[in-house]
């Protein structure tokens, strides 16, 4: 498989929905097989809150393979012998793309708390920008899990001719309260945390010794990823030591595990980053800037797979049931899937043997 | 009603699971309605994480009615006009009874992070002293709900001809992981706050601004105390004001529900107790010194009711039926209820009116 890994530069303004603009800005994406001749068959790949470009392969300099490797490869469910996959990192993350702690152009200042509220909309509307400079007009699908799904559904509300077909997994029609309480805990934790300045902190303040608010929003983020099924058959009530009974201190296995991710990721990912992302998923809403949902979801063309998990404790099956319901109603072009996982919300990164085949099959008939 | 508000103080060793011991102590309780001659008419009522002794009533030093107030009074449910209920405050929390904050005698000096841990065990270890000295020998019901529920089961176990009857509600036969993980945000945010001064703080440190952590950990509470249901209903995708869109921190209606309660929490509750009580929960597990659970609950004389609420997100009903299905099985005397309700875990706190006939029910008997 080939696998390259790019940054585009943009000089023209990005109209955003709030009205401001964001000028300049870059892209930071990866791509996975060979574009052919007439730009027809490419497929899109959009990431999740934490995610990166970094969706598949391994390059020389990762320690990673991407995120979705089971899922996009060659002869994977995703083909890269077939198809020319591109993956980018949305704007406001901490990837690559333009983001908060990048330079408010002409200062030499970085944005901080003056970077503009992004959207899903805004998203995806600057990964259009990147297709068009890259010479791709048109797009054999777009796939993607959770904020990735968000990104899928919207792209083919605003666009409709742009995608044959959309894939969303594990995600909703409109962020519901549920989850911007979830994300509500890492907007408080960060927030309050002394070492975050009111956004003033230094690029590599955290490179050490992590931010304790993400990483404590993380841990809350850990529970909606998982399920109460999941962790009982991973952790169970098990110490990490047998003194875990009568120390205050002393830790189960759950525990560790929350701990264990979190300091990591607080040490990595950027807490301004963070809550611009977590801001975008909490507006999301596909019927913003339309009459109603059902006049939004009137306007898909493309031919749209729902898959959800039956154990997501964050986006739960209903609400994609409730957008199944809705195209069927219209006959529009749609098939849901409920996948049989207690995994929890990140199945859709972790249990992709459930449900590739799935996507396979969508993609066979391109 | 009759109320009274009083201390008891112990200057004899309570020996906890632990090992350690507690010695002197003393216990806030508060009781309502008159005991009879024989001392034969006592309800035990148990608390949850934040509660009190003040479960019912209105002293005139009380700004609000007591947590149970709908439910325990002169002609309600569990009938003051017959009954002598008695509500204490558990051990380890801050609302009169000794805890963290409190001396750690012969010094003078709180005992902050020396407390010892303890456990549901503990905690009705020391109301059963209290009931000794007010000379209550026997009760006629133990009644509590989340882990005043846990108190009331362990009491069952614990101590099996001490009680007709027994009745818990929302609550669980040991701690889950995915309860453990909602703690775990509570612990490592208190923790993690500068402030906490690894428990060096001073008593009044957070009477004008709260803990954050607390607070923090509180959110996180939050959304284990309600369900996705609840949430919806209440707030829905409501902004605070219009402009909560494309202001970074502008807020939904639900994370202004979050501030607002999260905030005061932290001022008047103290966040060494919150630890230790924490820590209680997660700790509790009714098959500890016992062969198995099913040898624990085999232990069970007291008629057992179990009352779950369909939309709790915290202890899920399939808990309750599990011992439930357990104490059918020996031909124990049980009952299991399972209250059509979406309001989440808190439904036990205030959705009375759909569970207190079950309660009255089950205390005319006696």
């Amino acid at each position: 498989m080939k696998l390259e890994k790019k940054v585009a530069h943009f000089t023209s303004p990005l109209y955003l929905e709030s009205g401001r603009i964001l000028e300049p800005y870059q892209i930071s994406y990866e791509t996975y097989g060979e574009l052919n001749e007439d730009a027809s068959n490419v497929i899109l790949i959009c990431h999740a809150l934490s995610g990166s470009a970094h969706a598949a392969g391994l390059h020389e300099e990762d320690r990673k393979a991407g995120w979705w490797d089971g899922l996009i490869g060659d002869k994977k469910a995703v083909d890269t012998e077939k198809f020319f996959v591109i993956s980018t990192n949305v704007i406001g993350s901490c990837f690559g793309s333009t983001g908060p702690m990048d330079c408010n152009y002409p200062n030499s200042e970085p944005f901080r708390l003056k970077f503009p509220v992004l959207t899903i909309k805004d998203m995806i509307k600057a990964q259009k920008q990147l297709l068009s400079q890259l010479g791709v007009h048109h797009l054999k699908a777009i796939i993607g899990g959770s904020m990735g799904g968000m990104q899928a559904l919207q792209f083919a509300v605003d666009y409709p001719n742009f995608s044959d077909k959309i894939i969303a997994l594990a995600t909703t029609y409109a962020t519901q309260p549920w989850a911007i309480a979830f994300n509500k805990v890492a907007m408080e934790a960060i927030r309050r945390d002394p070492r975050f300045k009111n956004g003033n902190y230094e690029r590599d303040d955290f490179k050490e010794s992590g931010i304790d608010g993400l990483a404590i929003g993380r841990i809350a983020g850990h529970i909606s990823y998982l399920s109460p099924d999941s962790m009982n058959e991973k952790f169970g009530r098990n110490y990490v030591n047998n003194d875990g009974l009568f120390e205050l201190f002393g830790r189960y296995e759950v525990e560790r595990y929350m701990e264990y991710n979190t300091n990591n990721f607080s040490k990595t990912f950027d807490p301004l980053s963070y809550l611009y992302i977590v801001k975008a998923i909490n507006t999301f809403n596909l019927s913003r800037g339309y009459d109603s949902l059902y006049e939004a979801v009137l306007r898909i063309k493309a031919e749209t797979t729902l898959i959800s998990f039956r154990g997501d404790y964050l986006f739960f099956p209903k609400e994609m049931k409730h957008l199944d319901k809705m195209m069927r109603r219209t006959s529009q072009n749609v098939s849901y899937h409920e996948i049989d996982s207690d995994y929890g919300h990140d199945a859709f990164l972790v249990e992709i043997d459930k449900f590739d085949t799935i996507i396979r099959k969508k993609l066979e008939s391109l």
